[in-house]
């Protein structure tokens, strides 16, 4: 039976994995895939070509893409990139989230208090010296530290010598280390965003789903020194947009896929990791909805970080389905004993399913043993999801900077090397506003949910309640802490241990009781899982290299990558799903659904219906290979130029950190003509227009 | 410490439990608190006025109670109450739940589809004869079955004496066994219902909470024989309501309390069940609130389902919070002590948090470690948490009948016993709409959660999913099912086992594969479980006999209770809540959250707004001893007279389940003036008035 689900598989999920034709991959930019292009579209990807891809595309450090889209600094992305910036620019009675905002001129730009953005200037390889390192007969404690060790020094030679952001990126789960350099920006302005409504038009009912009519863009501008940052590689905005079967390109910052993992990590993730996930993520959610829902105000602060959840859950709801769906796993175990078969002994007789684990994969199918054993309690207090609390984490930052400062750069825990200082810093001094009401909720649910998952009589439920209800708890943690106050952070970082060990701050407090504990695991997960996956992967890696070569892209890692498509409509139940939607369609879903939330459009398209060309087209879909992170990714013609703006994947996407399938998957960008036509229509937005288009 | 947490205790929650002053109690209406009536309130419980409260309250069978207010058969609830009647009457189009209704004549009145009322008539003790059945040297299980069977003959004995639906009800966890003789009616019409908007204003926000503005009320009228029941004993509607101070009492079917389990099984279900609980929830809400949001029917369809399991859901995490209260379980721990101290041998020096247990309690202690084991899958599988569904449930019953009518009554699980099969054909044989878009959302979530709790190598995993996704799998199923069809259920019951076994429908397949493993389990829970802490919870109730008499009412059954209080205020955080609200309020709260959802007064208040006297007394709070199921519970005056009814508690309420308080906690309920003058100024409903008011 094990081949008839595989050929389920391969109905189901186009099987076409790792064949010549397909389309799967999100690319290193120092490694593309030229010959797949050569072949199957017929294209030469120059050297030009991809230096423009890489300087002109640009990450944002909150987790999301974009691309510089003129000379001068603008820098296209999602609104719901942007969001959390819009939402730290709004206060009571100016919210630019659900009313969106325009500065006409370069004085009405608003500084954003904490967006950093990235832009990638080089890629070294540094494996060898990684490797090096460590030593074959090191326990994985010492080979963790030694890792952690030669990576930081890396980046902080390459920071000192080129004043650029340094970090030693780890790909194929341990294959090989790359050093990725970046020019940093950290003042960032808005200059556009559209209301909420327009741009989540469908909210969570459409999110992830297609058709679909949203105006998920927003602009920011990079500055520096006061002055719009000269970008002269930047993407030429498309008046035309893509046609049908148009071959696209899409970069940008894919998050995190799991395709290179073991069987048995996958099965370790549906059954362990996802269920607690979603049980943790519905509780945010509906403690975020419920404070959302006790006024508009109370809605106004709540609403980012409700979308975010919301869509947290729906992308591992997806998941996990997709883990559920044996087809799927079947085509793992297929791709798996491809590879094992190579190295195995030839064993006549016992189907595959019967064959002894290689040592490499026997140690990852081990680690989730271990794992399973703590990994509540790892990410609970170490992760930090006993304490969704901005403040919290501001606690905990300052707490643990006093511990880990005075040590050597190489000898801290990896965020605080060094490389990353001034980044942290940034965030961590960042002036955006905190509510506390809505701090109150939020640790309210997640002490609460540290007791559920851990129980009353736990000592670390007790040392955290401390003889307490977890409501009552997070009541006097938020009433009677002062680090909502930015010059308070800093006093206790520059104060370094001397100001942390005086401080009688409650949440300093409590950062410090449960330290000793959240290292511990996060120790006991370096040494008893991350170590032995990393070098079992890293064998993989070696046997996929010799087996097949480069022919498979490393999995993602939020850093720039290279991914190409078609853009091509679907059949879903017998219906056809045209390429895009039109301005039309999104006044006609809307009056659909009686204009209700969250299918309501903004008073401003209402209003300026009858001056829309409502043929213009609006979203598109094509066969690119995206994820999570990919979130404001240009999306690129043969010419470089910019067809559109990347913003979702549908439903079928969602299985797509397993496999990449384009049956049915894809994803789906903003069309460049209905950015221009929005900009002249609704937001009377001419000079952005004038920048993209020249006119 | 002991002592100060103690001491903490009883500054937190009154700490009045068991004190001659205090109004805690849901008492029997056979052994009434008639001394603490004298001595607190002067007041003399006679005879008459015991015999109205008994023959004029009513079980609402669903889940709730209500009372007679006509001797036409008219029955007063809550609108939250009458809501899964009122919603099964509407349809697209004709949604009744959000209008409201209201029938003028008879003839208008509409007949509810299942709705089955019962009035208490009669109580006998039939303990002796139920423990002359269990002999001390059964096991566990034979004494289950012994127990079972004894009930099941009393109870068929009955019904054919007197026609009366007769249950045999366990008291004191096992202490007592009470004979309940009940009228049924299941000719029940719908009368009045005001809008969703007016009987839930405020939410899920406002739910549990106070001060409150809701006209949770809906008459039903009972019919005999196509007319109206003649109902003599009924509750005179008050034109006036209560003053402060009033003593008030409570009649009505509180459903479940947890004060006289042990602390080890509650420390069970703080760290076990009730996370469980809130897990499941969480995911049933979020499952029916991303159906309701996909359009205005969908959110039509959906909204009982997704009102009940959110007022659940606040429920349980307002228990969940109290049992982490530490101050909570040191008063169970003193309460505990108290008792096994004068049972205990006299242990000088150490101290009590270090005796061992008795017995009993080390029974219902060991009990609680074994049910640990199996926990979830008896309620995935047995209590039906993986398929929340109305068509399962129809094919579970189907499947049963078939192999459990054929079985003496005595033999047959419990619900299949004659003396309950009418009841069951009713609600199996009901006509109401099923929607099957909302059958498939809800499966998809229950079967998606059977995966994340057993993970998806299980076998019953495996076998209820069929090589599906859980999403897939629910399609199939809701998609092949002919269940919607009462015809098609009449078959497969009056078909019996041959029907059963012949039928090819997914959802009886289903039902039909895992029955085995789900008997089994249910047999484990009885026998590791049930039975042992029963045996140890009527030791126990001897041991509490001895000591303090009756002076402690039993738990909540569901079962005719007589609650008392007085009608008072409260204070929190410094300020005081007065204990009534008014109509005005409500319009003042309406405006203070911009009228937005859930705070939107219905049409016919906003025009109607100049005709109210908006001084009219609204909601007002008691500290009656109250919980679920006492929704739509007359509150009477001494005279007898209905001044209010109960819809609901204060959050400081919600740890009623565990402990009673009196410092904060109340019950709240819709003045009785209030819903004469809503009656008549907006409602036009002159005769319902008449027939309250006889004006």
């Amino acid at each position: 039976m094990r081949f008839q689900q595989f050929a389920a598989a391969v109905l189901v999920l186009g099987g076409t994995a790792m064949t010549a034709t397909s389309d799967e991959g999100m690319w290193l930019l120092n490694d593309p895939p030229r010959d797949r292009l050569r072949e199957k579209y017929g294209f030469d990807l120059t050297a030009d070509w991809l230096e423009r891809a890489m300087l002109a595309s640009v990450r944002v450090n909150s987790g999301g893409s974009g691309g510089f889209a003129s000379p001068d600094g603008l820098v296209v992305t999602n609104h719901h990139v942007a969001a959390d910036a819009v939402q730290k620019l709004s206060k009571p009675g100016r919210d630019l989230y659900a009313d969106g905002f325009y500065a006409p001129t370069r004085d009405a730009e608003l500084k954003c208090p904490d967006v950093e953005l990235n832009v990638l200037r080089e890629i070294a390889d540094v494996t060898a010296e990684v490797n090096a390192a460590v030593k074959p007969d090191m326990k994985p404690a010492e080979a963790f530290a030694a890792r952690r060790a030669v990576m930081a020094k890396i980046e902080k030679e390459s920071l000192d010598k080129t004043g650029l952001r340094s970090d030693v990126v780890t790909l194929y789960n341990g294959g090989l280390y790359h050093l990725y350099r970046y020019k940093k920006y950290t003042d960032v302005r808005l200059v556009f965003a559209p209301e909420q409504a327009a741009a989540g038009f469908g909210g969570d009912v459409d999110n992830f789903e297609y058709p679909r009519f949203g105006l998920d863009v927003a602009f920011f501008r990079a500055y520096e020194n006061g002055e719009p940052a000269r970008t002269p590689h930047f993407f030429k905005w498309s008046e035309t947009g893509p046609a049908e079967n148009d071959l696209v390109f899409v970069t940008g910052h894919p998050g995190t896929t799991n395709r290179l993992e073991t069987l048995a990590k996958l099965k370790h993730r549906r059954d362990v990791t996802l269920p607690y996930t979603l049980y943790r993520l519905r509780t945010l959610e509906a403690a975020l909805t419920q404070y959302g829902e006790q006024g508009p105000e109370h809605h106004r602060q709540a609403t980012t970080d409700h979308h975010r959840v919301a869509n947290a859950r729906k992308a591992f709801s997806g998941q996990l389905q997709g883990l559920l769906n044996p087809a799927v796993l079947a085509q793992k175990f297929a791709d798996e004993q491809r590879l094992i078969a190579r190295f195995s002994p030839a064993v006549p007789g016992p189907p595959p399913e019967t064959w002894p684990l290689l040592p490499p994969w026997q140690t990852i199918a081990d680690a989730q043993v271990k794992l399973r054993g703590f990994e509540k309690e790892y990410g609970l207090l170490e992760t930090g999801h006993a304490f969704f609390s901005d403040l919290f984490a501001i606690a905990r930052h300052c707490a643990r900077m006093a511990d880990e400062l005075p040590k050597k750069s190489s000898d801290r825990l990896r965020e605080y090397r060094d490389s990353n200082l001034d980044s942290l810093k940034f965030q961590l001094f960042s002036p955006a506003p905190i509510y506390p009401g809505l701090e109150r909720a939020k640790l309210t649910a997640s002490l609460t949910f540290l007791a559920e998952n851990l129980g009353g009589e736990h000592p670390t439920v007790k040392l955290v309640l401390n003889g307490k209800s977890p409501a009552a708890r997070a009541d006097e943690l938020i009433a009677g802490t002062r680090l909502a106050d930015v010059a308070e952070r800093k006093r206790l970082v520059e104060g370094g241990k001397a100001a942390v060990d005086a401080s009688t701050d409650p949440l300093v407090l409590l950062a410090r009781a449960v330290d000793a504990e959240a290292r511990r695991l996060r120790k006991r997960y370096e040494e008893e899982v991350e170590e032995p996956e990393r070098q079992a992967y890293a064998e993989i890696a070696k046997l996929r290299f010799e087996a097949f070569g480069r022919t498979v892209a490393p999995d993602a890692t939020f850093t720039l990558r290279l991914a190409y498509g078609t853009v091509k409509g679907y059949e879903v139940g017998g219906e056809k799903l045209p390429f895009h939607t039109t301005f039309g369609g999104a006044f006609g879903r809307s009056a659909g659904q009686g204009g209700k939330e969250p299918f309501d459009l903004p008073k401003r398209w209402l209003d300026g219906k009858d001056k829309l060309d409502l043929n213009t087209p609006y979203n598109f879909v094509s066969t690119a290979d995206t994820i999570g992170g990919n979130s404001g990714s240009p999306v690129l013609n043969r010419a470089g130029e910019l067809v559109g703006v990347n913003f979702d994947r549908n439903r079928h996407g969602l299985v797509r950190n397993f496999v990449y399938t384009d049956v049915q998957a894809r994803h789906i960008a903003v069309h460049s003509r209905a950015v221009l036509e929005a900009l002249r229509k609704l937001y009377a937005a001419g000079p952005l227009v004038k920048e993209l288009t020249g006119q």
